[in-house]
């Protein structure tokens, strides 16, 4: 059985009458509620919490991490950032949601500045599935719409994605490269657009099974463990 | 449960001694073997079947194709050819074993000669895992060692894989991409190199484990049924 | 000196007085003619010459070959189709213009079905440049407007390009990955989206700039000549 | 003309007189030299100058910056290391040689471990060139031989190369992916796996020529340069 910890930094929640009303609990909980439903074992952690709920143990007990920042990503200690890229680079895999782009973990593990365009404007957008071989795929129509989002628009300061699995189309007249696979050492990364902390968006069933498809896929897998250092040769040589 | 089906040429194994003592029924018999005690439905086509035996009925049932050609790669009709391409672009995978790189289906899939350098000499290969986050490595050591195989060398003229799992090393000085992993359409296809007509490779485990392992991967995921042709706007024009 | 020849139909111009309006001596001269500029040798081949024009000599000659077909793809020869993709394979560059998607060449080389949705209703289309890196992109602004264009939309039935360089918007809604990078043996492949037989798409200077960039980008580089077939050994073998 | 800048650790041939009699004046004079006579304006800097001698005009003046460094990778400053990843984000080329696989600045770009299994035994190595399109490999035969190298084995814990251009052969049982372009924000990066402090590796003239093509092939373009931020739609909103 696959463990998910669904990481948040839990402020907009307490602060802000619309967030909290939209995610009374936190948005962890929101998204812990329908990966449990999805049959995971899931947990959460919040920033405030002492190692931001993120021990070694709890990370050595995750299998995939969801990440949820938005105001508060240079409170996030570069202790934590050490911790969870090796952790990922060791097999974990990573869903880094929405304006976690910007988190210093996803920083670290692209080496970018993962800058992008963006516009507050309850505008509509269009995801498009554009490699239907992919599982994160599976059970998605063509599109999938959602009727108010934040637009994030190219160009998205990020290495080209291994594949490429949505395109987001937006009223205003911008694109996105919106689903993103990348694997990092034997740990699988998979960013996604959607998500606000207003706009009711991880109610919607289509965006809840993208992102349970994506816990599956990036699961850690069996192979080999790498070994690395001197090494004496396997051949005899001259 | 997965319905993978191993095509073979069958006819090595009827003509030649030293190919009939180490797959006495055929090398697809061997294969569907290990595969059905992998736990995968299983079934075999060859070449001198009607209609190859990749009858639309056939083809409609399997999940994952396996495919196995060394000297009748030109036997195959432009037919089923074309048969078997419109198949992997619906969904099916398909596996290409060995010396099928130069087979029609992959030949056609991939869009380039499919050439590379050969030398049989009964030379040891040592293929190393170079993505281990990829499930087809899954229960496999850094590298799995062939005592004895047939030598393939780069250039191998085939587009660059999408993902690259395996790279081989042979005694004699040549290196190769054997484990390459391509998208095509809704259908995903492997190409794995290694295998022989007289040497014992299907029997060693590892390989066993790694060919399980691609079909599992390999086999069609839920994705959406894309729809072509002229279409309507989905927002107001000008 | 670049030698780029030019290959076209040439059907719609002599048949249909809206295309001929636009482009009285065939699409290929006007898109030889900027090219010209641009300072490449430049050539033009058309369908119903003898061997469309592209006879082995010409093929020897020619750097990159750029292609636009609409409307007669299937009167294009296979044994053209096959001496275009061996000169590819060699090295010459392909540029594939817009309906030339569904050609007997791009399809051969690819591998896929390369279908999509399409609509002709003069709507708005916005290229996003998302990989600034990329020479092809040279004196280009983040994005490229179309006041007029037909529309080409995902899912667009093409092996993931190995550098995706232009995303398109469309006002009726769709995405489309319409600038893509390809690698066939010694050749370089790029598709390009824009183009039309009657919007005055191969008169803006940023489509020209981009086609002129191409060229450069796809013509031959001074690699190696892979050698194929049997090989005596490099090492010694035990 | 393009600006090289070569920077060197300097410490080996300064402590040992192994590597000082290979090269006297420094790894990084021997390197620029050579692309002196390439045709690039080349300069170099060493850690031990002020700002490692990559001040910001250096780097503003550096089209491409070559990189050596093998056992002081600990003392180059983290100021330096965000200096150069966000100058080579805004464009300017990078190319990483043998050791330097283990520098600040490459795990900053690459986002992993970087690690690697190695061995000083001066085997033979083979590197096998694997995509004859791409220009880094110019003037170069099939493979390149050296005669007594430092073995690399993979697994090379980098994200996947997005070109895999050179792919090494070692005598004692390994291979490499030992030729990987990467890009970055609107760099390009290569990573070249050949060098050492005391083997004649830089006297070679093929490694001069890959080394040369890389300098040519990461130079920055005049692609868009991308604005990020908040933006007001380009179209109506509803």
């Amino acid at each position: 059985m696959v463990t998910a910890t669904v990481w948040n930094e839990f402020r907009h929640e307490r602060e802000d009458d619309a967030v909290r009303e939209q995610y009374p609990d936190g948005i962890h909980e929101a998204i812990a509620e329908f990966l449990s439903d999805h049959g995971f074992d899931t947990r959460t952690a919040t920033l405030d919490e002492p190692e931001h709920g993120l021990t070694e143990e709890v990370l050595a007990e995750t299998d995939v991490l969801l990440w949820w920042g938005h105001a508060a990503h240079d409170e996030v200690s570069e202790e934590i950032v050490d911790r969870v890229q090796e952790r990922v680079l060791d097999g974990m895999g990573l869903i880094v949601l929405h304006s976690a782009h910007y988190s210093k973990v996803f920083k670290r593990l692209m080496g970018t500045s993962c800058s992008l365009k963006w516009r507050e404007a309850g505008e509509r957008e269009r995801l498009w599935a554009v490699e239907p071989s992919h599982p994160i795929t599976d059970g998605i129509d063509e599109y999938i719409e959602l009727p108010e989002a934040e637009m994030y628009g190219e160009r998205f300061d990020v290495p080209a994605p291994e594949t490429l699995v949505f395109s987001s189309w937006f009223e205003g007249g911008n694109v996105f490269r919106s689903g993103c696979c990348y694997r990092r050492g034997s740990g699988k990364v998979f960013y996604f657009r959607p998500g606000h902390e207003t706009y009711p968006i991880y109610r919607q069933p289509e965006i809840q099974r993208v992102i349970g498809n994506a816990v599956e896929w990036a699961a850690p897998s069996e192979g080999p463990d790498p070994a690395y250092g001197e090494r004496d040769p396997l051949e005899p040589l001259d």
